[in-house]
C-alpha cells in the first residue's frame, strides 16, 4: 500500500448519522408522524433527484434545493401538507444539523495529524460548513459536489479532488460506508477505505457490512481507520 | 450596522505576509539574489496574469499555474535561469508556505467563535488548504476563486460566496487589506472591513493605510477587528 496524502470522506452515513438525526427532529416537531418512515422516504428521493443533474437533464442544482423538492413531495403522505414555507425551510435545514457518529470527531482529529482531511460529499458547501461548525468536524478543506458541479458517482468529482491537490489519484483515499461510492472512486484510481456503519438505516434495519477485498482498507469506524493508517 | 453572519477573508497581504515569507525562502535558497526585488517582481505579475483569465482571453487556470508562469519569466532577470523543473516547482510552492501575520491565528480564532469564517482568495484550494494546515488558520470553509472559476474582483466571486451560504450579500462581510477588493465587494452588496497592513510590501516600503469611510469597519489588525465586532 502506497501511503495516501489526502483522505476524502463521504459524509451522510459515513461521518454523520442522518437517520437518527432526522428521526429526532421530526419527532420533536411532529410527534404524531412515523419518523422512521419519514427519514427513509426523504433519503429514498436522494439518488433519483441527483440523477436528474448527473444525466444532464437539468443544470446544476445544489442539494439543499433537491432536499426541499423531495420534502415537498413526501409531506402529504405524512399528513404534513399544511406546513408553510417557513416551516418547510426550517425542517429542510435538518441536513445541516446532523449529528456525527460517536467516533467521528476523535477519529478525524487523529487522521488530521497525519493526512490532509476533506469532505467529498454530495452535500452543498453551506450545508457541509454549517454541519462541521456545529459538530466540530475538523476538516482541512470542505470539498463537495458543488465545487465540481456534478454529483458522485460522476468520475469528475473523484478526479477533481486529486486535481485540487495536484496529486496522482493513488495519493487520495476515499473513505465511505457505501461500496458503490468506493467502487466509483477506485475506477478513477483512488485508494478506498470502507467504514462499517451497520445502523445507518436505523437500529431496526442493520445493513450488510461485509468486506470487499477490492478496498485498500476495511475499518469498523474512524478510530479504527486511524489505527490502521498508523495515526497516533 | 446589520450584524454579518459570514466573514470572508482576502489572504495574500491580509492574513499572511507574502513579502517577508518569499524574501526568507529566496534568501535561504539563493543568498546572492536581491530577494526583496524578487518578491516584488513575482507579485507584480499577479494582476496581469489573472486579467488574462478574467477577460475571457483564456479558460480557467489556477493560481499555482499562473505563479509558475510568472516565475519562469522573472528567473533570468535574477540570474536563476539554470534552475531545473524540480527546483522551480519547489520554489513555486512557497506560496503554500506563507507565514501569517502575528495577530492572524488568534484573531481568526476569536472571530470564529461568533461568525462563520472563510477564505475568499484568488489562491487555489490546494494552496489555501496547505497554507491553513501549516499555519493553523482555523477556517470553517476554504473558499476561493477556483470554486467560481474566475478571479476577484469579478463580481461572481463575491456574489458566489453569499450564494454558497444562501444569504443576502449584506450578511457577508469581506475583510481585506486592499481598498480595490473591498470596493468590488461593496458594489455587490457585501459589508466591508479594511485591515491595515502597512508593511505588506516590506518594512522599507510602508503603504498608505488611510481609512475610506465607505467601509463598514476599519481595523488595525484581526485582533482589533474581533474587538470591533464584539468577539470575546
Amino acid at each position: 500500500m502506497t501511503e495516501p496524502k489526502i483522505l476524502v470522506f463521504d459524509i451522510f452515513g459515513t461521518v454523520v448519522d442522518w437517520h437518527r438525526s432526522i428521526v429526532r427532529e421530526v419527532l420533536a416537531r411532529h410527534p404524531q408522524v412515523d419518523a422512521d418512515a419519514f427519514a427513509l422516504a426523504w433519503r429514498a428521493g436522494y439518488q433519483p433527484a441527483m440523477e436528474t443533474v448527473r444525466s444532464g437533464g437539468r443544470g446544476w442544482v445544489k442539494l439543499d434545493t433537491l432536499h426541499r423538492e423531495i420534502l415537498d413531495r413526501i409531506l402529504p403522505r405524512f399528513g404534513l401538507d399544511h406546513l408553510d414555507d417557513t416551516q418547510r425551510h426550517a425542517l429542510n435545514l435538518v441536513w445541516h444539523r446532523l449529528d456525527p457518529w460517536p467516533d467521528s470527531v476523535r477519529g478525524l482529529t487523529r487522521l488530521k495529524s497525519r493526512f490532509t482531511i476533506c469532505s467529498l460529499s454530495n452535500g452543498n458547501l453551506g450545508l457541509l460548513t454549517d454541519m462541521a461548525k456545529r459538530a466540530g468536524l475538523p476538516w482541512d478543506c470542505v470539498l463537495g459536489a458543488e465545487v465540481f458541479r456534478t454529483y458522485k458517482p460522476d468520475p469528475r468529482v473523484y478526479r477533481g479532488a486529486a486535481e485540487v491537490f495536484d496529486v496522482e489519484p493513488a495519493k487520495v483515499m476515499m473513505v465511505a460506508a457505501h461500496q458503490d461510492d468506493l467502487a466509483a472512486a477506485r475506477a478513477c484510481g483512488l485508494q478506498t477505505a470502507y467504514i462499517e456503519r451497520p445502523m445507518e438505516f436505523g437500529a431496526a434495519r442493520p445493513k450488510d457490512v461485509s468486506p470487499d477485498s477490492a478496498n485498500t482498507v476495511h475499518a469498523r469506524d474512524l478510530m479504527h481507520l486511524a489505527d490502521l493508517l498508523g495515526c497516533a
